[in-house]
């Protein structure tokens, strides 16, 4: 930025936002994408199905959040090693536009990540409004003005198809989330299995509705517990054996395991509620909030991918 | 970014977000500042007031968001020669960091801007929404990691003391506004006289609360109409004849037209609600989110800056 001591400011740069489209066909307009990741944990199969990604690296670039205690730290560094041998000595398609690592400035509310801790209830709350203001953070930090679509990923999210971005894309919606599922291996028969991991992809019930009415105004309504049933339709259970990976569904709520939004959505205003919003909160509530602002979200209940399993 | 024929893409770029402060004194701490600008219309006396304020520019980005129709395009050229002469040829030390103009990707949803048909009561949500995504675009596409303070300047503020972005972070407040008044000349006296602008900037009332209650869900509740009484305690009449203008109050509505924002309350995702947010939209939603997000906002009776009269 200096020269012989003078301050030399860029030039004025001018972008014309209806320029910045998000079409079905991306990699035919050269679309940008972000894929943003809140990373507590860094794995290395999240990385190699990354890698093996085939829409254009060279216009994607990479957000991360990681908390700032020292499971974060390490997986900061697991995750700089992974990308100095991507974006310094590996093959020129294989690397990335570029790369931002934040680091969280406050605390995550639970002392540990273990699954089962995770999942109780009573820390949904103040677990998923961190995570929320996780995102706003990553979000408001990294989309730019050329930015077409956010894809959110994230980092427990081990296999995909290497077409997720076209895929989701070609669909052409506001917000489309793919049904993520789990691997396991059936402890009767002994083979691998599979099982619906995110319960957050859902039509709304009018149980739900009901209850949400005669909640106080800061409660939220929580999914896949059975101590609050809603009787919403799950997108978690409307997969079929040999179903057409491309059938379209209406949501409500969805997941942000894996999620593909149009960057406009986000430009308009829509972004993660870490208070209760209409009830809902999270990846929940930016479904709400993008529907008030006009926006819908559509899920693929026969397109997968999979999430960790502990 | 190509030499030889090679992408070398940039390195990764680490943001411990706790380092990023926004303090009593952003001077010493070398705190950088985003203006935010949504404009519709160029003023000289806009640009020469911004031109005047000591906080070093260097320190400062300008974003500004125009409209793309006729009168956005005469504003943009009339704008960038400005730009042109500051940047390029200006002495050193009044040249900014960086500046970004982006061109609105939808249609302002009034024909005419005249202040007159702009304050028109049913007018006002398609307006304020209007504005709400103009300035949550700009807002979401120029906030970078490394962002201190946001302060949010209309185009048609017209003299503010130099010393505004000093003199607003001495309070160290997520939110701060300045009293926003106009000039104008006595009709009855001929002599130069002053009366408040902005009506945005209140503390709320038993009555606005109890007809926010009674409202249907998309109601919004206004400021500044006969028609409407809410009795909240506006700002714009809380000013005092040699008052002093470090005096603090507690707002739970805020104006925009100059606005001094901690980045971090941005980054938690307080945004301009574009749709009724407990009935308040754009800056004044602004404060209730912002609210739901733990921060509040205060307001400077006796600190003054002057919008255009037309
Ligand atoms: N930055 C950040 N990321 C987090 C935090 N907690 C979880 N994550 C990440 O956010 C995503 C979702 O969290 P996770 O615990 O996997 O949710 P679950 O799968 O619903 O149990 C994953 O990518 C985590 O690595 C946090 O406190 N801060
Ligand atoms: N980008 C954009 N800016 C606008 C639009 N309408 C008004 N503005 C700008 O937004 C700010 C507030 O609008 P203004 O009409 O002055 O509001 P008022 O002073 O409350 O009547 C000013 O800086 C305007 O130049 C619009 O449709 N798009
Ligand atoms: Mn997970
Ligand atoms: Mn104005």
């Amino acid at each position: 930025e200096k020269s012989n001591g003078k301050r030399i400011p860029p030039p004025v740069v001018h972008y014309h936002m209806n320029n910045v489209t998000s079409s079905a066909d991306p990699l035919g307009n050269r679309e940008t994408i972000l894929i943003l990741t809140p990373l507590a944990r860094f794995y290395q199969e999240y990385w190699d199905n990354l890698m093996k990604l085939t829409y254009p690296h060279e216009l994607i670039t990479l957000g991360f959040m990681i908390p700032k205690n020292r499971e974060g730290n390490a997986a900061t560094a697991a995750l700089q090693e992974q990308i100095t041998k991507t974006q310094k000595s590996g093959p020129m398609k294989d690397r990335f536009a570029s790369i931002i690592i934040e680091r969280q400035d406050f605390d995550p509310p639970l002392a540990s990540q273990n699954e089962a801790e995770r999942h109780k209830m009573e820390n949904q709350k103040a677990r998923r409004a961190a995570m929320s203001r996780a995102r706003n953070s990553l979000l408001f930090t990294t989309l730019g003005p050329s930015t077409s679509w956010v894809l959110w990923l994230d980092s427990d999210i081990i296999e995909t198809p290497s077409t997720l971005i076209q895929d989701l894309a070609a669909h052409d919606k506001a917000i489309i989330v793919p049904n993520c599922f789990q691997r396991y291996v059936d402890p009767k028969t002994k083979q691998p299995a599979e099982r619906p991991y995110d319960f957050n992809s859902w039509q709304d019930s009018d149980t739900a509705r009901d209850m949400a009415e005669k909640m106080g105004p800061d409660d939220i309504l929580l999914e896949g517990y059975a101590a609050m049933a809603t009787y919403r339709t799950l997108m978690a259970y409307m997969s079929a054996d040999g179903g057409d990976p491309r059938q379209e569904i209406a949501l409500d709520g969805v997941g942000g395991t894996a999620l593909l939004v149009k960057a406009e959505v986000h430009r308009d205003g829509a972004m993660f509620p870490p208070f209760p919003f209409y009830h809902l909160i999270e990846t929940e509530g930016f479904a709400k909030m993008a529907k008030r602002l006009g926006w819908s979200s559509t899920g693929l209940p026969n397109y997968k991918v999979y999430h960790y399993n502990e």
